[in-house]
């Protein structure tokens, strides 16, 4: 190729990685690029005519880096660049990194857009970077005619040229691309592209499609199988970009609401299994069309595919009977990653194409705590990283470069909305915020559809045709600790009768008292936060902070230095309420952060880098689980975390920021002695009792 | 396991593979095996239930091996092999050497019985003994229980003890068996019976089927599709033996009766390439059926398949559209060698079952000539072989440990007695033996359904049943080279009209003359053979000499060392009228074989021991492959195999065994001048054209 550079070679700088080298006049930059490291893509191998490999001259004396770089110190366009350029079109300013060549000192750019070469993907809600890895790579060939003298086969002469043009040895060919080889390779004149598989589970790189000519686009999907919504983003695998983002709820939700009603769906009816399986493949399919027609991609261009999910949804997805995910000890029929193809699992996209599921870290912790850890990367630094997910069932992981431990908790709907008197989901008319005035008890609140408080001038108006309808899951936090807050609920969680006096607010209901956040118009519901709501809550959040804890005494921890909420709970509910009510340890503020839906972003990054795939692997297999359901002591720390924050611990990075009550119950009854959290356990026993 | 053992230690020698050595006494005999590389059978991995290690002690003094070995020398029964022996029985004086232990000097015979622990298959035809190394083994291990603590799904806890008990590293497990496994484990307690191939198109062993409990059975089947017959053996792949064996035709026929017929019908039918697909496969399935049945075999119970088949049998059964294999330049789809699932070709055994076709040499060369390369193996051996299987193209191997060549020639139906006036296939009441005074021309013949010769007592008693109904492709061979032998036809292939006044079997057609073999019984046909039938003849063998010829000059040599007909055809002619013909070169006669359907012995060998798979992959690679078609020389070659035996090449060694006639035309003319052979070519092309 070229001769070895020496200290007169031109230098060349490549931007935003920085990597820099001298090269011999007349290297064409893409190879400069590859020498160094720089990821520039490429898919008709120098031809100049897939044109994704431009690349930007930057103009100017870079003093810092002594290189004067100039438009005269790259070579002028030769005669395939121009036809692309006029074919094609070429932006301004931009060049083909394949045919320009080196003539002199250059700092190059190489464009971080998405349209056409953009290494990275930026996602909204973590503005998260990802090196670009995928599984999948173009690979334009000109294929050998066959002749007598050589009588090899078409397949055979295919590989020759993959293994001779880019250097893929001991190539594999998918089975069914065999038959539609010799026709392929006939309509272009033995040009053609492949479509190559890196990421297979064995180590041989294969032929997953081909096709006559240049094909100049693939792409790939991931996809986050919640038990409740399906979230899924289309990728392109050349560029990186996020082409388009969609979600469905989950159509099996008509055979059961939760989890366990799902599995047991499966062992009351004898096609439960494959019925529900069904369900959420076509909810897959249906949804890939959309986010295809929203890309405006053929969904027959996709190769690769990632999927988190929860165990039972995981097993489900991959047809498997759940039954064992129902009833101890829990086992999964699989907890290592899953790959295959597409087709076989009845997902609709190109025929070659793959699909890779996470591993799954327990019976009750799934590839989607998988994903979530992949994004938030516990492991890849030194604090203490709390992480949780939380919906019926909350995935809680903990750790830092050193160790990691993982457990799930059974936390309920109620965070959702379910079982709480006026609890609904996050929709327009839904109460989002509320904040209660401590003197006063009146409260104040936003809701879903107007930015206006409903102590603002013109939210009646504004709120008139949403209505107001209920609470939504962030808001019940919010309620909750705001009545704690203003001394409505004591410590242990008893809506205190005796504020009927201060309030009008305070209502009885029979032998517990309620509060009135709502009278509501004609037409609207009275919304009201009861003993029974306040129950449903704690109850919540004691399963999720006695999980957490459990954790925490594992890794010898007493405090944790940073929280990620992860979930779309997670990314309503605001940090403080959340440590008011105890659902997490104390905390600097600053560092508790939403996240979004982790788990999504995880898999885009198994997506769009293979590598992240060695990386979770390794990792989950270093996870250790810890099974609450075992624990001796989790029933004491369930019955700790029932008091608002906590009966035992402290919250003292919370208390610098929020005014907290007196802590009645303890200062009666004096702080950590044995005796009570025992009495507290009665009660606690006897106030569940009365609500189941 | 074992401590080292030492020269006090006592000595074992097995038989009959010889192997020796010394073991600690308390050693298994199935341990000491193993360390031999002594090839043993075990199933069930030493727990005493398979019964598949099965070995008889050799009592009495070996003083040439200087062995005093009793039955005092071999530990006695203990509970289990007691418990075996109950259960399931265990003939007089076998032991299992998983359970029996070194005590004292030992001669072990390891049993070549094929019931329960052959390493060898024999095979009627060839008497061959095959290695065993079968790409499927079965191996029985007890699942570790799930584990709350250690929250592994099942799948790799299997995987776990496969690695433990049986060394399996790195394990894969089919897709299938994914939704399938915790069913599997939990039915016989956590006992299963794994069935692992580990010969896929990539390096890594996998679980392709599973049982509950103990599973001691696994089967293969090696099959080659030929274009008129498919044959099949059915093979215990624990055992090495041959259960089964069967044909069936090729229902393809219907389509076409040759080989260019039915790419014709592919290319004028829009559905042609998937019905002859579709029928071969059910032929085959159908064949599967029938040689279970036979065998006592569930067809669920077969893991492996092996296929031959020339090209064009070759890509219609793997679904391959055969176009491109009717016209120049020949061009092969594939070439290599195709690995894949049965299922995924409509192949209905296992589920899990793998299939293998071995590779072919040449668009006209197939994977049946492989079978054939890899059965007589020229190339492990020093004598030029030269290797002819003979269908209506003929597929002709030349070579030895230093060099092969390859290359097909298209002989026509002839010698399968098509385009023979009275040519019929071999079945009861063919002609298929003939001889003829050379004195008074009276013929003499041998009918198949009968010993007798026609100038026997009985023989007409003897054929009344079956009719004498024509002449089969051996005979056919026969009485031309009898008839040349005594001078009926003269070294051109000329029926003398002068040999009338000799013999009234010598009959005038208009321009030419025949020769009466038989007047035929009432209803029964008259049977000669015409001066046509001999030139059909002639063009056949012409074809199929020029090609050995040609294959010759490749090499350089002038004589062959030995020589080996594969196929039906070559079974039943004898080599000395073979060679009389001019067929195949001179040789020494006694180094002529048949070897029957070599084809099949191949697959049958690439079925049992998968390192023939890697041997005749590497083979074929390095097979040079010649195309007759473009050898300018090829021509003239098979002008001079028109004469008999050839015009200008000496068969001396033949003529050392059989009186050959005087080589008329050739002391007329003159010997290996250039004239010779022009003016042969003309009368060749015009006694061709008359025909035509």
């Amino acid at each position: 190729m070229n001769s070895p550079a020496n200290i007169t070679d031109p230098l060349v700088l490549f931007m935003p990685s920085g990597k820099r080298g001298r090269f011999p006049v007349g290297t064409p930059l893409l190879d400069a690029a590859r020498q160094l490291g720089v990821y520039v893509e490429s898919v008709c191998g120098g031809r100049a005519t897939c044109g994704r490999c431009q690349i930007e001259v930057q103009e100017g004396n870079f003093a810092k880096h002594k290189i004067v770089s100039s438009l005269d110190h790259i070579s002028p366009k030769g005669p395939k660049e121009e036809r692309y350029e006029r074919v094609r079109g070429l932006p301004e300013g931009r060049r083909l990194s394949c045919s320009a060549t080196v003539q002199g000192d250059l700092v190059i750019d190489v464009p971080q857009d998405t349209v056409i070469n953009a290494q990275v993907v930026r996602k909204a809600a973590t503005d998260r970077v990802i090196e670009r890895n995928s599984a999948v790579q173009m690979c334009y060939v000109e294929v050998e005619q066959p002749d007598m003298h050589k009588p090899t086969g078409d397949l055979e002469r295919l590989k020759a040229v993959l293994e001779n043009d880019w250097g893929w040895k001991d190539l594999r060919v998918a089975p069914h691309l065999i038959p539609e080889i010799q026709k392929i390779l006939r309509k272009e004149n033995w040009a053609v592209t492949a479509a190559i598989h890196k990421d297979m589970e064995f180590s041989r790189a294969t032929v997953i499609a081909l096709y006559p000519g240049l094909k100049n686009e693939a792409y790939g999907i991931a996809c986050d199988i919640g038990s409740t919504t399906i979230a899924m983003h289309l990728v392109s695998l050349l560029s990186g970009r996020v082409v388009a983002s969609s979600g469905t709820s989950n159509p099996q939700i008509r055979f059961g609401e939760d989890l366990m009603s799902r599995v047991s769906y499966v062992m009351m009816n004898p096609d439960g299994r494959e019925a529900m399986t069904k369900a959420v493949r076509e909810a897959i399919n249906t949804l890939i069309g959309n986010v295809c027609e929203e890309g405006g991609v053929d969904r027959h261009d996709i190769f690769d595919s990632v999927f988190v999910a929860n165990p039972i949804m995981h097993h489900l997805f991959l047809g498997i009977d759940p039954t064992e995910l129902g009833q101890a000890p829990f086992a999964l029929a699989v907890s290592g990653a899953v790959q295959g193809w597409t087709n076989d699992i009845g997902i609709d996209v190109n025929s070659g194409a793959r699909f890779y599921t996470l591993p799954c870290i327990a019976g009750h912790v799934g590839a989607d705590a998988a994903g979530a850890t992949l994004s938030e990367g516990p492991y890849r630094q030194d604090k203490m990283m709390l992480l949780v997910d939380v919906g019926t069932n909350a995935e809680i992981i903990l750790g830092n470069s050193a160790r990691v431990v993982a457990a799930s908790s059974p936390t309920g709907p109620a965070f959702e909305g379910a079982e709480i008197s006026s609890g609904q989901r996050a929709a327009p008319g839904a109460i989002e915020r509320v904040r209660i005035d401590p003197e006063t008890l009146e409260p104040r609140y936003r809701v879903i559809g107007t930015d206006k408080w409903s102590d603002e001038e013109g939210f009646e108006e504004a709120s008139w045709t949403t209505g107001v309808t209920g609470i939504c899951g962030s808001a019940i936090i919010e309620v909750v600790a705001e009545m704690y807050l203003s001394g409505i609920i004591s410590e242990d969680g008893v809506v205190d009768g005796s504020m009927m006096a201060k309030s009008p607010r305070i209502i009885q209901n029979g032998r517990t008292f309620s509060y009135l956040l709502r009278e509501g118009r004609q037409g609207e519901p009275r919304i009201t936060v009861t003993q029974n709501d306040v129950r449903a809550i704690q109850l919540a959040k004691a399963a999720l902070y006695a999980g957490v804890k459990l954790l925490m005494e594992k890794q010898g921890v007493e405090t944790v230095d940073t929280i990620r909420f992860a979930g779309a709970f997670g990314s309503f509910i605001d940090p403080k309420y959340a440590m008011v009510l105890g659902l997490i340890p104390d905390c600097d503020l600053s560092e508790v952060k939403a996240v979004g839906n982790a788990a999504g972003t995880g898999a885009l990054m198994a997506l769009l880098n293979r590598d992240h795939r060695r990386e979770i692997e390794k990792q989950v297999a270093k996870i250790e689980k810890i099974e609450t359901a075992l624990e001796p002591h989790f029933q004491q720390l369930f019955i700790d975390a029932m008091a608002l924050p906590n009966k035992v611990d402290p919250f003292p990075k919370l208390a610098e920021q929020v005014k907290l009550p007196p802590r009645k119950a303890t200062s009666e009854d004096g702080v950590g002695g044995e005796a009570t959290p025992r009495r507290r356990s009665r009660e606690e026993r006897a106030a569940r009792r009365g609500r189941e």
